[in-house]
């Protein structure tokens, strides 16, 4: 054990370990300053200190104290054209990194009528890659991140599988809504289907990406189009973006507070504009409703972090999928937050980009 | 979206989504009643208010505002045969309406001259499982739920996957320390070995079950036995029970507060009597500590919930498993806490059980 601690703790810590359910005993040796629990269950958090995780990388803990003590990316800006150059200036500075740790070369390419860009490794494609290629849907809230956070999703895996990554510019809110983003998605995917077998292909994203890539697959099945090999939903779920335990507490463990929500009221998420006139309970925009739909999807790696506000929509996900019997992968790493990977110089990224690899390279058709 | 929430709620959470970093931007925008972080990083959780997941069953729902607002379990005893008396007790409620649910004949039964529970189907074994055994060692800190908590992890799996399970009653602090109860577990296993093969065997269990199966795997490693064909480790890690994130939010989360640790001390759980004299980078005792070792392991399932102290490093053993190439599953349902799966009236457990039936019938050899 790294740390020491005082007497009234090792004794409070030593009581949880009594048995399995004496978890709950402890409140009754501990001296409690104030009711830590309302009778509806809520509990309170006042007094509770959370440290930086021991369980980070050196690097990871002093990105973590970055953002929380000198947030760095400043207010979102209320118009969406200086709101997305804000975006893309942060995008910019995660890119220019990543680019010189992972050479590769990048082409806008128009498939199915749709601009894409093209990433591939400056060191060639691996020739067991040769028919194989990686669809990319980037994160951004549906409203910024085109041909900017692509590249940061795409990059790392173009580089260390050495395969080609086509990530898809889709129209985005204001100007659009949903499911034009996933009619864009369908228009790539339809193109590559005369080149590549579906086995060959994989679907991935981040964050709003991540949602439309479920929303692309459950299209894709209504539709009776082949399923891609695997898919990738990071720094998402399968439903809303959040839900459960992790949504409370990923505001303030970044170091934020919400104000409470009117009383008897849950804080939650506002849907996003993209998915505003969407139905709630349309498969279309939030698989996890239809376990026929979620049946028909390929094996899905899910990836978060403990200070992620996905992480527990993440999990309820990841077990929807067991439910119906379909194989997926749920990796977490500790004290990470939503969309820690964008920076290529955590090993937590990188250790990220490695378990994608080969959830994606295994689950390809030979 | 089941809840609505204020303005200024809204807007914060809207910044969240406009873009994957902007998570951090936030706190310039919602009001912050007192600093929110120190400039270590920490992070002060004053004011937050925790409602039930809303991503739990009902039943879960109910039976956690149970344990946060009742407290039914009561408080550890001092003396070890009043303590385990105790857990015991409880254990024995958990039981009653498990064995009620599922059908098990329990045989008490002397395996390489270590004592054992032999729970039975009373459906029969299926034909597919009539060479195949899974082993459990039980929870309690090492120092309770010998025969009693054993029960509570053997009945449903037995049942469930009409299996013989043979649960070990190894020897506990404070009589004993360790590697007592590796040299039992071992004892059990080399007297297994004449009658099964090892890739139809599954080690598991919960709690210092779950890090008693990794402390016998490394043993294993150690002296050259065969691997089983799976593991369970449950409730717990691979290295320390706790660590991290979860470790400091799990108390508050189920209702309790710690007092704090001295100025500049992470709060930390002691370690176990019973691992007193381990060292620290012995992986007999913790091997995490060792590359090499887990890249003997076998593919390893973990389970947990998002109120669980052991969640953060169950995470991190499963990250640290992927490094070495080793295949492992992590499923954790939110809202649910340490050991959660002992009470099969919960759906939660239920659905855990179907997690683990599934993983070990899919790992032992035909």
């Amino acid at each position: 054990m790294r740390h020491g601690q005082g007497r009234a703790g090792r004794a409070a810590m030593a009581a949880i370990l009594a048995g399995g359910m004496a978890v709950t005993a402890v409140a009754q040796t501990a001296p409690a300053p104030k009711p830590a629990a309302a009778q509806d269950g809520t509990v309170a958090l006042d007094g509770v200190r959370v440290p930086l995780s021991d369980l980070m990388s050196r690097e990871g803990a002093d990105y973590l104290r970055h953002l929380i003590v000198d947030k760095p990316f400043g207010a979102p800006a209320a118009d969406i054209r200086a709101e997305r150059a804000r975006q893309d200036g942060i995008m910019r500075d995660f890119l220019a990194p990543m680019r010189r740790r992972y050479a590769v070369d990048i082409a806008e390419q128009r498939i199915g009528g749709i601009v894409t860009d093209v990433v591939t490794p400056s060191a060639g494609i691996a020739p067991e890659n040769r028919d194989r290629v990686l669809i990319n849907l980037h994160g951004g809230g549906f409203t910024t991140g085109g041909r900017s956070a692509s590249l940061v999703e795409s990059v790392p895996l173009a580089a260390i599988m050495r395969i080609k990554v086509i990530s898809v510019d889709y129209r985005m809110s204001p100007e659009y809504a949903f499911p034009a983003g996933s009619e864009d998605v369908e228009a790539v995917y339809r193109a590559l289907l005369k080149t590549y077998r579906p086995e060959h292909m994989v679907l991935y994203g981040c964050s709003a990406g991540g949602m439309l890539t479920a929303e692309v697959l459950s299209r894709f099945h209504q539709r009776k189009l082949p399923m891609p090999a695997a898919a990738g939903v990071f720094c998402a779920s399968l439903g809303a973006l959040t839900a459960g335990d992790s949504a409370l507490l990923a505001g303030p463990l970044n170091g934020f507070t919400f104000p409470p929500p009117p009383p008897g009221q849950r804080p939650a998420m506002p849907p996003m504009a993209y998915l505003a006139a969407a139905r709630a309970d349309d498969p279309q925009a939030y698989p996890l409703v239809s376990p026929d739909t979620l049946r028909a999807f390929p094996p899905t790696l899910f990836i978060t972090g403990t200070r992620a506000f996905e992480m527990s929509a993440a999990l309820n996900s990841h077990n929807a999928l067991a439910r119906v019997g379909v194989e997926s992968q749920f990796h977490a790493w500790d004290g990470m937050f939503h969309g820690f990977f964008y920076n290529a110089d955590l090993p937590e990224s990188r250790e990220a980009y490695a378990v994608m690899a080969k959830f994606f390279a295994t689950h390809m058709a030979r």
